[in-house]
């Protein structure tokens, strides 16, 4: 079984002379002169990004970065604790939870927005179909709710604000909002968009697919675990969190 | 063994109106404010980072970010075609390469760095002992040299301007200079400060502890393969590598 | 939003005199007494597992834990070239490989022989449904088919063998066979039985359920890898791998 | 820079008839014939094993499979709860945990072994330099004591008798029980052998080179880790583990 199509990659090549990433001479063009999340989507899309692109990813980018003690905190500290000689190790691990439970929910609003969007019979019918499936399913809209923050999640409010601010307001927005009000409506009370449903729809309005989004939240969960790891080495947790785990779970013989 | 010591953590907290950060609300301060590069720095040092130190470590991340088809590439390519459906483990496969062969060498010039740096004989006779060390030991030293660029890398020099004209260049950019000094000497030919070597003194003019370095190689790693995660999904490569790996090794009954 | 259930591990426990794995004193019973499968067996179950399962489980385990240079062992290879000093690390990048293109097929041939066997109207009916549904979709029959090995896949006849030679033959390969005639019919030429499709059926004779099954697929593999990369280390692959991919992927600037 | 050694693999070859693994062949000599174990240590060391060296490494394989809530068990159970859909990426973050900390005592054993059979001077007399090293470090011998099993560590001794059944009692015990003297003598009071201290001369004894042991720890944990995994699916404890361990370490404003 012989491959026959030849891949190609289009990122980077150099020389004696120089680096070339997407086409920029990596010293002249990039180091200096942009910022990390400018690089960041040079290297994912190809091009130089607009101003207002760069800072719609930098608004999800620090949304998306910390969350307190969440299960992928938790697995790194105790993988720091085992090997601390592998950083690496302890960053791998907890991106290993960045998976379909808690990035699902971006994911599947970003599907929804895109069903939403290219549905022939118009925004309004499709969303109530979609809230419907929802309803009847008994889960949760994806991108809707949120335990704590009620009525409002904070963040997607601001979020979108940001949208309006630098003019990328486009068709995902319009989307998300054709499907709050059908959520409002078909629940019969407020149900608030939250923080992931918002970066759906702002990934949207800056060309990211919905297929590499997880990756935008794994890049930014980087960030986040360094800054636990740090913690960590300074403030040991992970003996502690073994024996509070180990002493909360008990025996129960097996019938 | 009961762990008598409580940990607390200082990163974030929350509550029915305001997450916090390191002390920022999320949403007030940091949202819209903040590039993902200053939301990074606040993330692992605690404090909002003077502008000078964003502008530092986006040079870093920038330099990092992208290398080629790099072991790191391979890997995150064959295990995206593997696990399509889990695009964090196709990036947590490649970070698990960022160790100490490639990364060492950043660790090691912090290291050597450090050493100058509280050496009580003063920093050219130390510098003079560490570098007759690797001498003797037929290593190559942490920071210098490079098999292409020659007879500078050019991504070092760019780092270095950048600390002057950013204003932050301090004892870590001196204690290199001077290493760079004995370098040239002892092995008696010019050996360039390559880019882990000046990024090496970056992240110690900004206080990033040695220590951590690695988790910021991992971060800006994370952007680039995912940027090369994309490229897989839409030219995928991994069968067509795995092919010519495969046809690369012959077996060879053992003895 | 508290959790209310308390929950409980069945697994282990320990005091001062002795350990308890699945209520068999670890000294007294186990260490010495059992193999590495008759105890998994045991962990994963929680009873001690008749002689007959023990030798269907290291057959299966014998089957998937080597297959030559696969995109597991490259990206093993290149952590351990990238991390030497963190072989775990090496080892859980190539597991992280025993994903859905590969896994998939034994996870989706189990799942067929459930729904064969589950499905009120007989066992041939609905086995006819499943590979009509497969025709129609244009993928390969999970289970089913092999590029090099025809007509059949000597390892699925060793297999099925064994599990006829060892009496646990039972519902799981009856559907096997059954879904197997419905290929060949619809097909219209004979299509071998797979290995993959042999071990669905098999684990499904010693009850392990096909929601774990990838899991004694990634135990084999670890297995697998760790001999490569004791080979890596002696005869070292990574860095002629990681030249040969970058030549052979060339660069192309984009449109 | 180019790599001039052409690597070979001698692990597996294959072709139209037959797969070849360490020269043999799967079909006919291997599958239904040979165990896991058996299996393993033909991958590793490229030999059919004598059957005592089967025995020694399913009892050490045994040994270490289960040990309760540990940290690797936490991190998998909570990175399924994250990613259930992606199972060998919850194998993979508790193998991650399988680092110095703990295996570490391990490989520092069998190193100390391998430091007291190399020793021109003699083994006690080596041994008691290398116990006098760990005395003045304030460091604990690796190998040796445990904090609950007193005065001996049942495993260590199950699995020196085993050995010595077997009639693989070498060099590498006998260097053992010279370290374990030395330890009383030098302490002054008696420090049991412990689990890995025995584990370490027994793989000594059947050939396992000190540099690759971790990977049969890894191979043993991923086993239990298994079935931790499955016992999660079926009791899950992540949430409470998250919520306790959340709710266990208090939020402290930094200074």
């Amino acid at each position: 079984m012989r491959i026959r199509t030849q891949p190609t990659t289009s990122i980077a090549t150099s020389d004696e002379r120089r680096i070339l990433v997407r086409g920029q001479d990596l010293v002249q063009d990039l180091i200096g002169q942009v910022s990390f999340t400018e690089m960041f989507l040079l290297q994912l899309t190809g091009k130089r990004p607009p101003k207002a692109h760069v800072r719609i990813l930098d608004a999800v980018l620090t949304t998306l970065m910390e969350h307190g003690i969440t299960p992928s905190v938790i697995a790194s500290r105790l993988i720091y604790h085992s090997a601390p000689d592998a950083l690496q190790a302890s960053v791998a691990a907890g991106l290993l939870g960045v998976g379909s439970t808690f990035i699902g929910t971006m994911e599947g609003c970003a599907a929804d927005l895109e069903e939403v969007l290219s549905a022939p019979e118009g925004m309004g019918e499709r969303a109530y179909a979609i809230v419907q499936r929802y309803r009847n399913s008994g889960k949760p809209v994806h991108g809707f709710g949120h335990p704590l923050h009620k009525p409002d999640d904070p963040r997607a409010a601001c979020l979108l604000a940001i949208a309006e601010n630098e003019g990328v307001e486009g068709r995902h927005i319009a989307a998300l909002r054709v499907l709050a009000t059908q959520v409002d409506e078909i629940y019969g009370h407020h149900i608030t968009i939250n923080a992931t449903g918002a970066s759906a729809a702002l990934l949207g309005e800056i060309n990211i697919p919905q297929k590499i989004m997880r990756g935008v939240a794994v890049v930014s969960r980087s960030a986040g675990l360094v800054g636990h790891i740090w913690e960590e080495s300074q403030n040991p947790s992970a003996a502690f969190i073994w024996q509070t785990v180990d002493e909360a779970i008990p025996f129960k013989a097996q019938d």
